[in-house]
């Protein structure tokens, strides 16, 4: 019965997830990580990168694509540059492991900017970002993935999904924060789109032969995504390929070749992360401002601010423990033993 | 006759352009600065920031809307942070003042922003970020204008079009810029569409009672934009407002009055620039990445790289000399004497 849910509270979620990661070949530390990241997604209804993801999580560090004890390597380059080899393995240690160098340097030199490479990152990317609104920074980061977007005008795909996040503090509320893939869709939407058996709207994806569909499989076999918003959208997509692979010294999202890895999911790339201290120009004020602006938001009709949902799932998840489906909770047990 | 054209070249445009700025109220200065930025735009085929923008200028600058003389103040306010107050005056000469100041940190902290405030932004926005690209650096800018676009899921007009610029070397090409409203069109395109007489695509705005229209018209006579790309422009144009009013001190695109300037057409907001050496991470290797990304985007089919047709224009302009109608250099001429 897959309607039936399991609620649990998180940390129950995240003991659970970590021993799967630790069963399947990561560090202690790295589950420990990967496990906060997936029970949050989980915990703020981001299916798509929730307990959705374990199985993909645990063929590829079985496939040994990804190295799941890397120990990521820092370098404090410049007064407001911080650069981390994350050893082949995931984009989460390596954050952590500079997290705090790096906001050492946004509140010193006034912006920050972390580079890290040699990095697989299969997570949602607002996790990454909201913890520094929750301090007072704004951040801003992207990352790129592997090929499945056509660029706007082009025959075949190239770009990943290549999301871009943003997170803000605003006085008195939660942060603003907002997650999106440049392609019409995330990846991981169209997975369960498929899964489900449910049709596309118009407008998200092309099929093996270059032309336009609704029906997710056909975008997972060998079909593709179309960028959101036409041209910009396309351009925004490559701009993340620059800052997220040329930059940082990461893979494009069409270099590297998994194909010797079957079972391999997580895209061998980049990510960068800018991170901004607001007192700066504007002392305690910017909250404030962020305050009104979302205060005019609601003002000319708006009824949901971008990232609202999440919230709404976090209250949820809080009251009721957060809930995943009964099919879901059997295979996280049956993988955490296995 | 308004389809003759004239051809000039670029430096008597600029003179002519300046005289027209000096004669109604600025400085040599400013008058260089803007001349030669507008010139630019006229140059490169973006003709909603050409020639087109002159009437409007002088309209503003009579109407003490606008500081024409004033003197950016800039301050150095961290190892990577640069503050400009432009003084009510235009946002052009501020950069110019802090331009030198803002790649002296980014070369030095690898990452350097310049929060600019107080500033009428009135321009094309690549003019800004494409000169650091040319000297090797990574440039992203944004600024806020004035209320014009229904933010999504909202009733009534709040955001700028509110622009995001980017550029980055490219080895042995130009290097890659681009520059879009996060409205589903620029205003100037708007306003152009109306003097011509032609209808819009769909999607592009509403009347002034919230329905969809394709008459420009309607758009300009108290209707709005609407975001490019839906929810996720919308979040974009969200951001923008944060990043160059909220951080800078700036004016929101809502905010300032020019109910006592008739004439006044210029938003007094603000702007951000941030820019990134990408030397620290990958030495000389970033432009040569940046051009693996354009060769396999044209290996995939793509026809034309944003930004393209700007560098076409300004290859025409540069053998046969800017083209303007016959009856806008007519009009300049006037402008310039009277």
């Amino acid at each position: 019965m897959s309607a039936a849910v399991h609620h649990l509270p998180q940390a129950d979620l995240e003991r659970l997830l970590q021993q799967i990661f630790v069963r399947h070949g990561t560090s202690e530390s790295v589950a420990r990580t990967l496990a906060a990241n997936c029970a949050s997604a989980q915990r703020d209804g981001a299916h798509s990168h929730g307990v959705f993801r374990i199985p993909a999580y645990v063929s590829t560090l079985a496939s040994g694509w990804v190295n799941g004890t890397a120990v990521p390597q820092v370098q404090d380059v410049a007064s407001g540059y911080v650069r981390v080899d994350a050893g082949g393995g995931f984009a989460q240690p390596a954050l952590e492991a500079a997290r705090a160098l790096l906001v050492e340097k946004a509140r010193s030199a006034g912006i920050a900017v972390l580079a890290i490479h040699n990095s697989h990152h299969f997570a949602a990317l607002w996790p990454d970002v909201e913890p520094f609104a929750e301090e007072g920074l704004v951040a801003l980061s992207v990352v790129n993935s592997m090929t499945c977007v056509v660029p706007h005008g082009a025959r075949k795909p190239l770009f990943g999904t290549n999301p871009i996040a943003f997170a803000a503090p605003c006085a008195g509320h939660a942060p603003i924060v907002f997650d999106m893939a440049t392609s019409a869709m995330a990846h991981g939407d169209v997975q369960i789109a498929a899964r489900k058996g449910e049709q596309l709207p118009e407008g998200m994806g092309v099929d093996r032969d270059g032309q336009p569909t609704c029906d997710p499989q056909a975008i997972l076999d060998g079909g593709a995504l179309l960028p959101f918003g036409g041209h910009k959208g396309s351009a925004l997509s490559m701009m993340v390929e620059l800052l997220a692979a040329a930059l940082t010294g990461g893979n494009f999202s069409f270099e590297f070749d998994w194909s010797q890895h079957p079972g391999a999911k997580t895209p061998w790339t980049g990510q960068l992360v800018i991170v901004i201290d607001p007192t700066k120009a504007e002392g305690s004020r910017f909250a404030e401002r962020s305050r009104e602006l979302v205060e005019q938001m609601q003002a000319v009709g708006l009824t949901r601010m971008p990232g609202e949902r999440r919230l709404r799932e976090r209250e949820a998840s809080a009251r009721d423990g957060v809930s995943v489906t009964a099919q879901e909770f059997e295979q996280l047990q049956v993988l955490a033993k296995g």
